[in-house]
Protein backbone atom coordinates (compact mmCIF):
# COMPACT_ATOMS: atom_id res chain seq x y z
CA UNK A 1 0.00 0.00 0.00
CA UNK A 2 1.16 3.14 -0.77
CA UNK A 3 2.41 5.58 2.02
CA UNK A 4 4.87 8.30 1.55
CA UNK A 5 8.51 8.15 2.85
CA UNK A 6 8.58 9.33 6.39
CA UNK A 7 11.73 11.88 5.12
CA UNK A 8 10.44 13.04 2.28
CA UNK A 9 7.09 13.59 4.73
CA UNK A 10 9.37 15.50 6.86
CA UNK A 11 11.07 17.85 4.13
CA UNK A 12 8.36 18.79 1.99
CA UNK A 13 4.83 20.49 2.02
CA UNK A 14 1.71 19.19 0.32
CA UNK A 15 0.66 21.16 -2.57
CA UNK A 16 -1.63 18.64 -4.65
CA UNK A 17 -2.51 15.67 -5.80
CA UNK A 18 -2.23 14.86 -9.50
CA UNK A 19 -3.67 11.55 -11.03
CA UNK A 20 -0.78 9.37 -11.03
CA UNK A 21 1.40 11.54 -8.15
CA UNK A 22 1.39 13.79 -5.36
CA UNK A 23 2.82 16.85 -5.78
CA UNK A 24 5.00 17.96 -2.86
CA UNK A 25 6.87 21.68 -2.58
CA UNK A 26 10.37 21.02 -1.12
CA UNK A 27 10.42 23.27 2.60
CA UNK A 28 13.65 25.26 0.82
CA UNK A 29 12.35 29.02 0.17
CA UNK A 30 15.83 29.16 -1.84
CA UNK A 31 14.69 27.50 -4.70
CA UNK A 32 11.07 26.43 -5.66
CA UNK A 33 11.54 23.17 -5.86
CA UNK A 34 8.34 20.68 -6.60
CA UNK A 35 9.03 16.69 -6.11
CA UNK A 36 6.37 14.35 -7.52
CA UNK A 37 5.89 10.90 -5.51
CA UNK A 38 3.50 8.53 -7.74
CA UNK A 39 1.31 7.05 -5.69
CA UNK A 40 2.61 3.30 -6.20
CA UNK A 41 4.09 0.90 -3.66
CA UNK A 42 7.64 -0.82 -4.07
CA UNK A 43 9.13 1.17 -6.77
CA UNK A 44 12.19 2.89 -6.64
CA UNK A 45 13.38 3.10 -10.56
CA UNK A 46 11.62 4.90 -13.30
CA UNK A 47 12.32 2.39 -16.09
CA UNK A 48 10.23 -0.38 -13.52
CA UNK A 49 6.58 1.78 -13.67
CA UNK A 50 4.47 0.33 -16.10
CA UNK A 51 5.04 2.46 -19.46
CA UNK A 52 1.33 4.20 -18.99
CA UNK A 53 2.61 5.18 -15.80
CA UNK A 54 5.92 6.24 -16.93
CA UNK A 55 4.04 8.59 -19.37
CA UNK A 56 1.66 9.81 -16.90
CA UNK A 57 4.87 10.93 -14.48
CA UNK A 58 6.14 12.35 -17.92
CA UNK A 59 3.01 14.02 -18.01
CA UNK A 60 2.71 15.76 -14.86
CA UNK A 61 6.18 16.66 -14.87
CA UNK A 62 5.20 18.79 -17.94
CA UNK A 63 2.00 20.27 -15.96
CA UNK A 64 4.32 21.69 -13.15
CA UNK A 65 7.71 22.48 -15.10
CA UNK A 66 4.93 24.97 -17.09
CA UNK A 67 3.84 26.20 -13.33
CA UNK A 68 7.12 27.11 -12.10
CA UNK A 69 8.03 28.61 -15.53
CA UNK A 70 5.13 30.60 -15.47
CA UNK A 71 5.23 31.52 -12.08
CA UNK A 72 9.46 31.70 -11.17
CA UNK A 73 10.40 32.67 -14.67
CA UNK A 74 13.42 30.54 -14.03
CA UNK A 75 16.78 30.35 -16.03
CA UNK A 76 16.53 26.61 -16.50
CA UNK A 77 14.84 24.02 -14.74
CA UNK A 78 16.30 20.91 -13.31
CA UNK A 79 14.52 17.33 -13.69
CA UNK A 80 15.34 13.29 -11.95
CA UNK A 81 14.94 10.81 -10.02
CA UNK A 82 17.89 9.97 -7.70
CA UNK A 83 16.92 8.52 -5.03
CA UNK A 84 20.30 7.61 -3.08
CA UNK A 85 18.81 8.73 0.16
CA UNK A 86 15.30 8.01 0.01
CA UNK A 87 14.38 4.99 -2.01
CA UNK A 88 10.68 5.67 -2.93
CA UNK A 89 10.41 6.43 -6.53
CA UNK A 90 10.24 10.65 -6.23
CA UNK A 91 10.67 13.04 -8.98
CA UNK A 92 12.48 16.33 -8.71
CA UNK A 93 11.87 19.35 -10.69
CA UNK A 94 13.85 22.10 -9.70
CA UNK A 95 13.50 25.66 -10.68
CA UNK A 96 17.29 27.12 -11.12
CA UNK A 97 18.46 30.77 -11.23
CA UNK A 98 22.07 31.74 -12.60
CA UNK A 99 22.07 33.84 -9.04
CA UNK A 100 20.96 30.87 -6.74
CA UNK A 101 22.99 29.50 -3.89
CA UNK A 102 24.20 26.33 -5.96
CA UNK A 103 24.42 27.21 -9.29
CA UNK A 104 25.84 25.95 -11.61
CA UNK A 105 26.00 22.80 -9.31
CA UNK A 106 23.33 20.53 -8.33
CA UNK A 107 20.94 21.41 -5.54
CA UNK A 108 21.12 18.15 -4.01
CA UNK A 109 23.21 17.63 -1.15
CA UNK A 110 24.23 21.36 -1.70
CA UNK A 111 23.82 23.11 1.85
CA UNK A 112 21.11 22.61 4.34
CA UNK A 113 17.39 23.38 3.55
CA UNK A 114 16.28 27.32 4.67
CA UNK A 115 12.82 26.38 5.50
CA UNK A 116 9.94 29.08 4.43
CA UNK A 117 8.34 31.61 6.65
CA UNK A 118 4.56 30.66 7.47
CA UNK A 119 3.92 33.62 5.08
CA UNK A 120 6.08 32.37 1.97
CA UNK A 121 4.83 29.17 2.04
CA UNK A 122 1.32 29.92 1.92
CA UNK A 123 2.10 32.64 -0.77
CA UNK A 124 3.98 29.76 -2.95
CA UNK A 125 1.38 27.13 -1.75
CA UNK A 126 -1.31 29.73 -3.30
CA UNK A 127 0.41 30.25 -6.46
CA UNK A 128 1.10 26.29 -7.16
CA UNK A 129 -2.39 25.28 -6.31
CA UNK A 130 -4.17 28.37 -8.41
CA UNK A 131 -2.03 26.79 -11.45
CA UNK A 132 -2.12 22.85 -10.35
CA UNK A 133 -5.25 23.03 -8.52
CA UNK A 134 -6.01 21.98 -4.92
CA UNK B 1 20.50 21.33 -37.61
CA UNK B 2 21.73 18.81 -34.70
CA UNK B 3 24.86 19.29 -33.74
CA UNK B 4 26.29 17.69 -30.89
CA UNK B 5 27.33 20.51 -28.49
CA UNK B 6 31.22 20.42 -27.73
CA UNK B 7 31.34 20.05 -24.23
CA UNK B 8 29.49 16.92 -24.44
CA UNK B 9 31.71 15.80 -27.75
CA UNK B 10 34.77 16.07 -25.27
CA UNK B 11 33.29 14.86 -22.40
CA UNK B 12 32.15 11.74 -23.98
CA UNK B 13 32.42 8.78 -25.88
CA UNK B 14 29.78 7.76 -28.91
CA UNK B 15 28.32 4.24 -27.92
CA UNK B 16 25.61 4.19 -30.44
CA UNK B 17 22.73 5.49 -32.05
CA UNK B 18 19.11 4.58 -31.16
CA UNK B 19 16.02 6.29 -32.91
CA UNK B 20 15.86 9.37 -30.63
CA UNK B 21 18.85 9.36 -29.29
CA UNK B 22 22.44 9.37 -29.77
CA UNK B 23 24.26 7.40 -26.68
CA UNK B 24 27.30 8.60 -24.99
CA UNK B 25 29.79 7.66 -22.22
CA UNK B 26 30.78 9.90 -19.98
CA UNK B 27 34.57 9.57 -20.17
CA UNK B 28 34.96 9.00 -16.64
CA UNK B 29 35.87 5.45 -15.02
CA UNK B 30 34.39 6.11 -11.64
CA UNK B 31 30.53 5.24 -12.83
CA UNK B 32 28.99 3.71 -15.69
CA UNK B 33 27.49 6.25 -16.47
CA UNK B 34 25.55 7.14 -20.19
CA UNK B 35 23.73 10.37 -21.82
CA UNK B 36 21.13 10.07 -23.98
CA UNK B 37 21.30 13.31 -26.39
CA UNK B 38 18.21 13.74 -28.93
CA UNK B 39 19.30 14.65 -32.39
CA UNK B 40 17.06 17.65 -32.25
CA UNK B 41 18.08 20.87 -32.56
CA UNK B 42 16.98 23.72 -29.53
CA UNK B 43 15.23 22.51 -27.38
CA UNK B 44 16.57 22.34 -23.88
CA UNK B 45 14.11 21.45 -21.38
CA UNK B 46 12.52 17.98 -21.31
CA UNK B 47 9.10 18.92 -21.20
CA UNK B 48 9.14 21.02 -24.41
CA UNK B 49 10.00 18.15 -26.51
CA UNK B 50 6.90 16.87 -28.54
CA UNK B 51 5.28 14.26 -26.08
CA UNK B 52 5.77 11.49 -28.70
CA UNK B 53 9.53 12.57 -28.38
CA UNK B 54 9.19 12.51 -24.48
CA UNK B 55 8.26 8.93 -24.44
CA UNK B 56 10.72 7.47 -26.94
CA UNK B 57 13.49 9.73 -24.53
CA UNK B 58 11.73 7.72 -22.12
CA UNK B 59 11.49 4.47 -23.76
CA UNK B 60 15.60 4.56 -24.71
CA UNK B 61 16.57 5.55 -21.46
CA UNK B 62 14.86 2.67 -19.70
CA UNK B 63 16.41 0.42 -22.37
CA UNK B 64 20.00 2.33 -21.44
CA UNK B 65 19.13 1.40 -17.61
CA UNK B 66 18.32 -2.31 -18.26
CA UNK B 67 21.56 -2.50 -19.82
CA UNK B 68 23.38 -0.83 -16.66
CA UNK B 69 21.64 -2.88 -14.27
CA UNK B 70 22.25 -6.00 -16.39
CA UNK B 71 26.08 -5.40 -16.86
CA UNK B 72 27.31 -3.41 -13.66
CA UNK B 73 24.33 -4.42 -10.63
CA UNK B 74 24.30 -0.70 -9.24
CA UNK B 75 23.11 -0.12 -6.14
CA UNK B 76 21.12 3.00 -7.40
CA UNK B 77 20.34 4.31 -10.91
CA UNK B 78 20.30 8.12 -10.86
CA UNK B 79 18.48 9.95 -13.93
CA UNK B 80 17.57 13.45 -15.18
CA UNK B 81 18.37 16.58 -17.05
CA UNK B 82 20.15 19.71 -15.39
CA UNK B 83 21.66 21.80 -18.28
CA UNK B 84 23.15 24.45 -15.98
CA UNK B 85 26.34 23.81 -17.99
CA UNK B 86 25.50 22.89 -21.30
CA UNK B 87 22.22 24.14 -22.38
CA UNK B 88 21.71 21.10 -25.28
CA UNK B 89 18.99 18.83 -23.68
CA UNK B 90 20.88 15.59 -22.30
CA UNK B 91 20.02 12.83 -20.19
CA UNK B 92 21.97 11.26 -17.86
CA UNK B 93 21.31 7.61 -16.75
CA UNK B 94 24.17 7.01 -13.75
CA UNK B 95 24.74 3.15 -12.20
CA UNK B 96 25.73 3.90 -8.80
CA UNK B 97 27.54 2.18 -5.75
CA UNK B 98 27.49 2.51 -1.70
CA UNK B 99 31.19 2.84 -2.59
CA UNK B 100 30.96 5.00 -5.49
CA UNK B 101 33.14 8.27 -4.52
CA UNK B 102 30.35 10.75 -4.42
CA UNK B 103 27.60 8.34 -2.76
CA UNK B 104 25.20 9.34 -1.64
CA UNK B 105 25.57 13.09 -3.46
CA UNK B 106 25.18 13.38 -6.92
CA UNK B 107 28.12 12.73 -9.51
CA UNK B 108 26.90 16.59 -11.29
CA UNK B 109 29.95 18.67 -9.73
CA UNK B 110 31.57 16.36 -6.96
CA UNK B 111 34.84 15.85 -8.35
CA UNK B 112 37.17 16.01 -11.63
CA UNK B 113 36.11 12.88 -14.16
CA UNK B 114 39.44 10.46 -14.28
CA UNK B 115 39.21 9.25 -17.57
CA UNK B 116 39.19 5.53 -18.97
CA UNK B 117 42.65 3.74 -20.46
CA UNK B 118 42.13 3.17 -23.69
CA UNK B 119 41.37 -0.80 -22.27
CA UNK B 120 38.98 -0.16 -20.03
CA UNK B 121 37.08 2.41 -22.57
CA UNK B 122 37.33 -0.73 -24.89
CA UNK B 123 35.62 -2.97 -22.36
CA UNK B 124 33.19 -0.71 -21.40
CA UNK B 125 32.28 -0.17 -24.71
CA UNK B 126 31.98 -3.48 -26.44
CA UNK B 127 29.70 -4.63 -22.88
CA UNK B 128 27.81 -1.74 -24.06
CA UNK B 129 27.62 -2.05 -27.75
CA UNK B 130 26.72 -5.78 -27.27
CA UNK B 131 23.48 -5.32 -25.05
CA UNK B 132 22.47 -1.96 -27.02
CA UNK B 133 23.79 -2.54 -30.80
CA UNK B 134 26.54 -0.80 -32.74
Amino acid sequence: MYQLHPQLAQDTIAVTSLPLCDVLLMDDARYPWLILVPRLSGISELHRLEPQDQQALLAESGRCADALERLYCPDKLNVGALGNVVPQLHWHIVARFHDDPAWPGPVWGHSPAHPYTAEERELRLAQLCELLGK
